[in-house]
């Protein structure tokens, strides 16, 4: 059967910059990668990278200027609290070649929020530091802001805050074509399910179709998600899978998400 | 006070490597990068960075020849398996400019498992193919190997395949110094520990020290962790900080690891 083919997808890619040698030691499981991919995903935003890098100057600088011409957006999480290792708004404005200091607004927000004066201390007036020609990002939770400096989003580290200033800032991105998926599961295991699947594949080229094995009730189970921005050709591609899986004699079932 | 030094740690460094769509998709939350970072890390092998990249021949290709001049060690994790998504044994081929082909020993092992040759599809067959030149890394779970391509191991995705397929090749690992961790709790916040902090950390220069913020039971609590080679210079270093932050009438309490 011949190729089919659907209209070209308007391409909007990211990449995430997981910041901080806790995650890289193994005491902390980074939870802003799964969380950012798919709200990015939501609005059309394709994550096509993720980097787990330590709180090292060269390093950050260095990966910032890769990634930033690579991707249309890139997004960082980790580094902009008060203390010694906290060194991500400096190295952001290390990477453009900009200065750095307390951003008016930011120092605004942070005296109010303290109150007594006695209460925002010099390390704490750190967190106020935004490299020079930097939007803010605003922080809903714990006031201190994150910032945008051209293409790059620099977030907080703790998921809470990373996911209210994504949320504050969503409205900025310019997504494109949002991407659709189907999941169909199957009791077939990868190894009798792979030929047709890959014939599949081969002919919904537009498609990226996935096989991930898992065990449900102690059996195999497969799920096949199928991604794609066109809504009918997925529809199309589904149920061809759904009906070779039961000429096969085995279960399909399309989960509803 | 002067600057603390220690005796030169032999340091082994690593990068983790994530293969797979439905990490980027935001569908599957990596379980890996934290086991294989933790269990390193007690053989002396430090992770310096961890990149997720898409099943995309050209950025496996790209990705791998980078890091494995970079690092000592290179860990693959995904797209080993039957499936047509399936590409990281031909990419890693291609990185090193070798062939691939159906290793006879791979081959043993798998005809054994699935008994009846009728089970042993084609697809199955693909995941007996291996680098020329590697060695196998053995799979105790699903039998399928992974393996050793000069300084770059490559392992299955699922988290408990990648579990076994570590413990069985962990001992071919030359380790450096492992480094050791304690941990100090306190109910100070950051903004307010910030400076003897940083302080600390300029006097102990070959320690890593790093602030934690967080919440236990809706008070704040923040965690310093302080990583180095040299037991004694973390016990040192340890002490000073739980006096400093006795001084300033925090609660400071070293936890048991």
């Amino acid at each position: 059967m011949s190729e089919v083919t659907a209209a070209p997808a308007k391409i909007v890619t990211a990449c995430i910059v997981v910041i901080g040698n806790e995650i890289l030691s193994g005491r902390t499981k980074d939870a802003n990668i799964v969380y950012l991919a798919a709200e990015l995903g939501k609005l059309g935003v394709r994550v096509m990278e993720c980097r787990v890098i330590p709180d090292t100057e060269t390093t950050i600088v260095t990966t910032i200027n890769e990634v930033r011409t690579r991707f249309d957006y890139v997004f960082t999480t980790g580094g902009i609290g008060p203390t010694h290792d906290d060194i991500t708004a400096d190295s952001i404005a290390k990477a453009f070649g900009v200065g750095i200091s307390e951003h008016p607004e930011a120092v605004a927000r942070m005296s109010r929020h303290y109150g007594d004066p006695a209460l925002f201390t010099p390390a704490r007036r750190r967190m106020a530091r935004i490299p020079h020609g930097a939007a803010l990002v605003d922080n809903p939770i714990s006031v201190a802001p994150g910032f945008q400096m051209e293409n790059v989003f620099t977030f907080a580290g703790i998921p809470t805050i990373v996911e209210s200033m994504f949320q504050s800032m969503k409205h900025r991105l310019g997504g494109g074509d949002p991407v659709l998926s189907r999941t169909v599961r199957t009791n077939l295991p990868e190894g009798v399910i792979a030929e047709p699947l890959g014939a599949l594949q081969k002919r919904f080229n537009d498609l990226d179709i996935g096989s991930y094995p898992g065990f449900r009730a102690g059996k195999v189970s497969v799920s096949l998600v199928l991604r794609g921005t066109d809504d009918g050709q997925l529809a199309l591609a589904t149920g061809e899978l759904m009906d070779t899986i039961r000429r096969m004699n085995g279960e399909a079932e399309e989960l509803v998400q």
